[in-house]
């Protein structure tokens, strides 16, 4: 395949947001950034790919003439990018800015806030006031939240995008391969991170979260569930093995769980209630893609799989089925979520065609451990392609 | 020196914090997030270090006694730091905030929005309007800005910090001195750069900005001044080469800019213009430094340096003379420059006693390139301690 440039693709992505200013009837969006660095704002990596240091705005049209009003020392770079006219300033951006939005009179002014989709929130309140007292009551009116283009810009992965998780994806496939013949009974947490960190480092990866964090290896029933860092814990027989593992490469993302039931002294396979167990956590997982549709709202696609697992006889998972996977782990926007507040409107969102999500959820087995599953798919016209290649057995660690 | 993990450097901070609520006569400071590994608030790192998924509030109180409020599955690492009362949830933060603060009673509450410190605007605008729909009217006027805290907080750096920074400034120092011994006439910027990627990689050191911009490296006069990312021009004699490095060690952060000229066939020393624009620089430098003192407005500091760069004969540089240092390069806050829109209100504030600052300018050779040097000190009780050994001379590369 071609390989294609960071400016390229800068370039497929804006081509695609003008065409969603228009799906949504928005004339201009503005992002209004400074100081990126410390203050990011996520919609910016998806047009320009860059930081900047002083206030800077870039004003995408849904004519296609881009705009992009940037401090002096940062011009150079964003006009090497290609689609923006560049306007460069020393002292200060108010009067580019309302010059700019003079000439381009728009009826609507889509700026990045909202308050379900962090995603789409890269607009600090400060900035925001700053904002407001660049512009005059006319322009103020025309303000609206660009939360509906973000999440369509980087919901919906091009071929490109997609490609780069593949290639994400396929290589934290490999490492779990490489988990499996390097773990041994008496491990504990930490130095099964440390030696994916070692193969990471290695093979020039970067991490899809924070690397403290990643791997998240839960060994047995004595492991804190959850976002916790891979500590003293020791694997032993008898017990599951658990890792959740992205990688970062060429910008996108992979996110995957694996599992594995460490043998006992005696053991062929797994006892009864853990093999259980990973049947209903992977018959769950194909339960929610089987409901992964284009137009179904993502609560539905938990429901079902919260339902299957309910009705097997197991607790509930206090968290979403999936989330949607791309330049971040969690990339945004739409959730396959449950309506709890802290999911405010972000479930009722629709699934749509070239959303790569995860699937994922646990149940716990007591005095074995945890059994946790998580894989990637696309979202097709007719359903769902997987990214990943499905755990569809328990995997084994011999003592 | 003892090493200070990174729980002993939070609670070290958490108990200045405290101090300065009091100093500010401020009840509660509250840092409400959310998934900041998209969304990071700079004032996080300060006070807990860690990332938070769900929507999480950190509530720091004048008494000492703080709270948290995150996410289930964050509760663990949460609790692991110490300071903070930790309450978790499972559906939504809401009832929780408010009982925290119905308890607290606070008469003010600061949170993260500055229209003039990046680093004390961490709280997005979809997250206040999220926060101000769970206040009931009476704690929503009790809301003010955190920025004067922040700025405080983050400034005025303990011993431990200064430590920090003198070790990663240290170690810049000796990259420099490896640059020197491996540069030659003919080598590109991007070679010269690869050669600080390749050492920074060996020695486990992390980036004080991000590495396509880190080292800045400027060869002779056809190279962009500013921001731009190191090119295929390449070093010739007669030229200047600078570069501006900052890498980051243990969190905290170097930014210095050295000077060599690379002498052409027949030279034993640079030609005059180019010797009296380091002297000038230099010098500059210098007069910044003693204007530099506890209680100075920024704006002053910077007004000494230029105006001896004007009355040089050269024209003024087009941005501020000196910015703070520290976990990040631009670390917020009071800002050594002009009164300009861009600067809005940061160049009045006053230096304070623990302050870091860089001191930083350059003027132009024609046809030999740019001249610009950086420097980083600790402002004191009396004056300034220098925490890089100042370039003194201009430093020579042979053929």
């Amino acid at each position: 395949m071609k390989y294609m440039s960071r400016n390229q693709l800068i370039q497929e992505k804006l081509a695609q947001a003008v065409d969603i200013l228009n799906e949504f009837d928005v004339d201009v969006w503005l992002t209004f950034v400074r100081e990126t660095s410390m203050q990011p704002d996520p919609a910016l990596e998806l047009i320009a790919g860059l930081d900047v240091t002083w206030q800077s705005a870039f004003l995408v049209s849904c004519t296609g003439q881009h705009t992009a009003i940037v401090g002096y020392y940062d011009g150079a770079n964003v006009e090497a990018l290609g689609p923006y006219k560049v306007v460069t300033y020393h002292q200060g951006i108010g009067k580019h800015l309302t010059a700019v939005l003079h000439q381009l009179n728009p009826r609507t002014i889509a700026i990045n806030y909202s308050e379900s989709d962090v995603a789409a929130d890269g607009l600090s309140y400060g900035l925001y006031r700053t904002l407001l007292a660049y512009l005059d009551g006319s322009y103020r009116e025309r303000l609206i939240s660009a939360e509906k283009i973000i999440a369509a810009l980087r919901g919906r992965k091009s071929q490109t995008e997609i490609e780069r998780m593949k290639q994400a994806i396929a290589i934290t496939q490999k490492l779990f391969d490489e988990v499996e013949a390097f773990v041994k009974p008496g491990m504990s947490q930490r130095q099964i991170a440390a030696f994916v960190h070692q193969r990471i480092a290695e093979m020039g990866l970067d991490y899809a979260w924070p690397k403290p964090f990643n791997p998240i290896v839960t060994c047995g029933p004595n492991s804190a569930i959850g976002h916790a860092a891979p500590g003293d814990v020791v694997l032993q027989k008898g017990h599951t093995l658990h890792l959740d593992l992205g990688v970062k490469q060429d910008d996108y993302c992979s996110d995957l769980q694996r599992m594995w039931y460490v043998l006992d002294d005696g053991e062929t396979e797994a006892p009864a209630e853990v093999q259980r167990a990973f049947l209903v956590v992977r018959d769950a997982i194909k339960a929610g893609e089987q409901a992964l549709r284009p137009g179904v709202p993502g609560w539905q696609v938990d429901e079902v799989a919260r339902e299957f697992i309910v009705d097997n006889g197991y607790p509930e998972y206090m968290h979403g089925l999936g989330h949607l996977l791309g330049r971040s782990a969690h990339d945004g926007a739409t959730i396959l979520g449950p309506r709890w507040e802290k999911y405010a409107g972000i479930c009722d969102m629709l699934v749509e065609v070239g959303n790569v999500f995860t699937l994922e959820l646990h149940v716990v087995v007591p005095g074995r451990g945890i059994m946790s599953l998580e894989e990637d798919v696309l979202v097709t016209e007719n359903g769902v392609e997987y990214l990943s290649t499905p755990q569809e057995e328990l995997r084994y660690i011999r003592g």
